[in-house]
């Protein structure tokens, strides 16, 4: 009975630790090839005694889960038992899910190496100066040193002095100390909304507008005015100033130059009754300009911060520099102290060796040259694209070039839904991002955001004739 | 008259101009010894003629602002126009101001090169592995590919699974789909409550806890039911049941292994009794448990994630590896899609380089033993202070050392208020966390948190006298 009982235990000790092994590799913890923890290690952890140790690992090698490698233990059987696949985005987006989840599952079709990402947000990664980012991050790599590791909020004070002078080049007054760095310009944006409302509030954004800012708003519990814009005049200040005498707005949160999506800046004219309608209702600004750098033609473009101090001006180096680095910043003059107890509660700082290393590249003069390039290169591709696509789409659907960036605006005709475009496309391994993102309503329903930053080449060119061929079979079936 | 105004004009442009390059200087944009724009690039970006800009730089010049340096341009005069200066954190915290601005300073305080920072929550920089960290951000760096660079929501496959092993090696059974990469721990935990509640409703946490739960529960306009926890016993059951049983509480976040501040770990029968309480009123746990690798002894204490896999269970690498990385987890179980769509939505993403890096170091096997030395020289150092400490400071004050971590808790008389100590202390060039900071109520006014990761030396040897000179100081005051 008592060896009976001792055996039982045995077996059921090593067969669960057999399991408990199993079920990682189907998990994907251990890939195939992957080596894994020695037989002394596993004893170790567990707390199990080398002969359960040893039976658990025998009864997976027989079973051929993991294989002996003579001298050096045991590795992960080649691949008859797929791991589960981490990178499989949920691209099965219902009809009936939120906008969020749609808008989640957009951006995550864009990620897909197989895809043609004309959904993707970011401009293709190749125009990227990856080797000399790479030499700034070696070098900081090298000299970090300890009290550099930590670097808590208003962030380096390197990078600060770096954005601080980007804004005198452009004749604008901005201290470093108004500047607090953010992780990417999203955060930037949701700080500065978060620091100017409590929930319940209502706060001016445009129609259509950036998908970041319909999401805060809701996250933050505020309540939303879209207020219209369009392709050719930007946001209708008209329906601005009659919002802001109906309202009690308490910001306003809207992009200047080169709109996402529509890709419009507004005119001198419009720049300054803007402000002065919001001065007169004091309403504070948040200005989204992410694209700052991304003009069309020779001369830079003025943010709504150059004239007026009070503007929340946010921007980040996702668009020209690295996607990946997560670096933003908000110039926020006196509310710089609010922004950055807000940051040190939520995410408390973001990487110091980034910063770092984004401050000793900017430091290096590279920039700026980088950034000419960019823009002739990304100019150049928006207008190859434009003319295939008013060459080739029918007279009913109209092409907005914009006036910068790496984007093009594109409406269907109104009965049509660019969301089934949307999902006929995904199937043919093409993205586009949908007008559904970009409001709350359904009134851009029949439009949609093309990303014009992929090279002209015959894989491009093709996913371009295939989504004419998708859009004339949709308006014909009309 | 149209000369008159012409030059007037003209003297207005180059004053204008100089004026701003002298504004720039007083600000720190530019500093003592840096080379400012050539003439030909600030005619370029301010679209003034070569004229204008030679007689502002002129001008600044004379005033000592700049100097000529021949053959190239002008560097910025040294020092005697002192920029304000960017380091300096605001230390003049008045009794009046609010816990958060409170905290703010004092977590700034303890960034101060100059001040022995016992204040500080984070350990002793120079006891992480640097170089070998340093060498894995230069390998990804050489190696980083355009479509590396940004990972979405839930983070870096590579990095998950890496995660998912160490679960592993403790017998815990946690997939790479149930982890999502956060921005260090903290915006791990804010994630997950903002997952679990709504503006208005009810979330336990200890007395005292960690300020960033009270904070995150201001911030997302909830409300605290703060359940008393003491250095002996942990949490209070009791109170915690008859809490649940009154209130319609949505979550509960806490910390059963080496609390912060109190340093207390939960008993294995407290554990079963927490977990079975909120299983019983279905209220979800969020386990802070950022201290999971610093305990003291030999074995390493399983989380409440271990007994129920529903538990959202939040770490990072700040405490054990690098407090700059910003890069921790939680994870999230069936919940994690939720807490992803969140992040999307509030900072994207955290920096890829480094989650890349940090799975290329967690793959080098150099984690363990790092590990194996920090807990060592983390427990002889805190010994130390434990010593020195119980030697040094009359009986009234109470010492408690925790079951793990760098922190020492202590306790002054009653009546006494640490802020006070804090005040004087902080004069003095040393740090500490006064109990402020850790309830809202004032409970724990006369406590203080000590960082003692610090090497005893001189240095530290002095300000534990002072602290204690000054301690004996407030009590013979009394």
């Amino acid at each position: 009975m008592k060896t009976a009982g001792w055996r039982c235990e045995v077996t059921s000790k090593y067969r669960r630790l057999a399991r408990q092994l199993q079920g990682q590799i189907e998990n994907g913890v251990w890939q195939p090839g992957d080596k894994l923890p020695s037989l002394r290690e596993t004893v170790k952890q567990s707390g199990f005694s080398l002969m359960t140790v040893l039976n658990a690992y025998q009864l997976l090698e027989s079973q051929g889960w993991i294989l002996a490698q003579p001298q050096s233990g045991y590795r992960v059987a080649p691949c008859q038992h797929s791991p589960a696949n981490l990178a499989r985005p949920a691209l099965h987006a219902a009809e009936a899910v939120d906008v969020n989840a749609f808008i989640f599952n957009v951006l995550q079709s864009g990620q897909r190496p197989d895809c043609v990402a004309f959904g993707s947000a970011f401009p293709d990664a190749s125009l990227f100066p990856q080797e000399q980012l790479a030499r700034s991050l070696g070098r900081v790599a090298r000299h970090l040193t300890p009290d550099q590791q930590l670097v808590l909020p208003p962030g380096c004070a390197e990078l600060r002095r770096a954005i601080a002078r980007r804004y005198a080049a452009r004749g604008m007054e901005v201290t470093p100390e108004e500047i607090v760095i953010t992780s990417g310009a999203l955060e930037a944006l949701n700080l500065s909304l978060q620091t100017l409302t409590r929930p319940g509030d209502w706060v001016v954004v445009e129609a259509p507008a950036f998908y970041g800012a319909l999401q805060a708003i809701e996250r933050l519990q505020l309540k939303a005015l879209a207020v219209p814009a369009d392709v050719t005049a930007g946001l209708d200040l008209d329906a601005l100033a009659d919002a802001l005498g109906r309202y009690p707005v308490k910001a306003c949160w809207l992009m200047s130059h080169c709109q996402n999506p529509l890709g419009v800046s507004l005119g001198v004219q419009s720049r300054s009754r803007l402000l002065a309608l919001l001065r007169e209702h004091q309403v504070p600004l948040i200005e989204d300009d992410v694209y700052m750098e991304l003009y069309d033609g020779e001369r830079a473009p003025l943010p709504l911060r150059a004239q007026d101090p009070g503007v929340l001006h946010c921007s980040s180096f996702s668009k020209t520099l690295a996607t990946g680095l997560r670096i933003g910043w908000v110039s926020a003059g006196k509310r710089a102290p609010d922004i950055q107890r807000l940051q040190l509660m939520s995410t408390l700082s973001t990487s110091a060796p980034m910063q770092l290393a984004l401050a000793d590249y900017l430091a290096s003069h590279h920039y700026d040259r980088h950034l000419r390039t960019l823009r002739r290169v990304l100019q150049q591709r928006k207008q190859r694209f434009y003319e295939a696509l008013c060459q080739l789409l029918p007279a009913q659907v109209r092409v907005d070039p914009g006036t910068g960036g790496y984007f093009l605006w594109l409406s269907l005709p109104e009965s049509m839904d660019a969301t089934r475009l949307y999902h006929l496309a995904l199937a043919e391994g093409i993205t586009i991002a949908p007008g559904r993102m970009f409001a709350a309503g359904e009134q851009f329903r029949h439009c949609f955001r093309l990303n014009v930053s992929l090279p002209w080449n015959s894989r491009t060119e093709a996913a371009v004739g295939r989504l004419s061929v998708l859009i004339r079979a949709l308006i014909s079936g009309c």
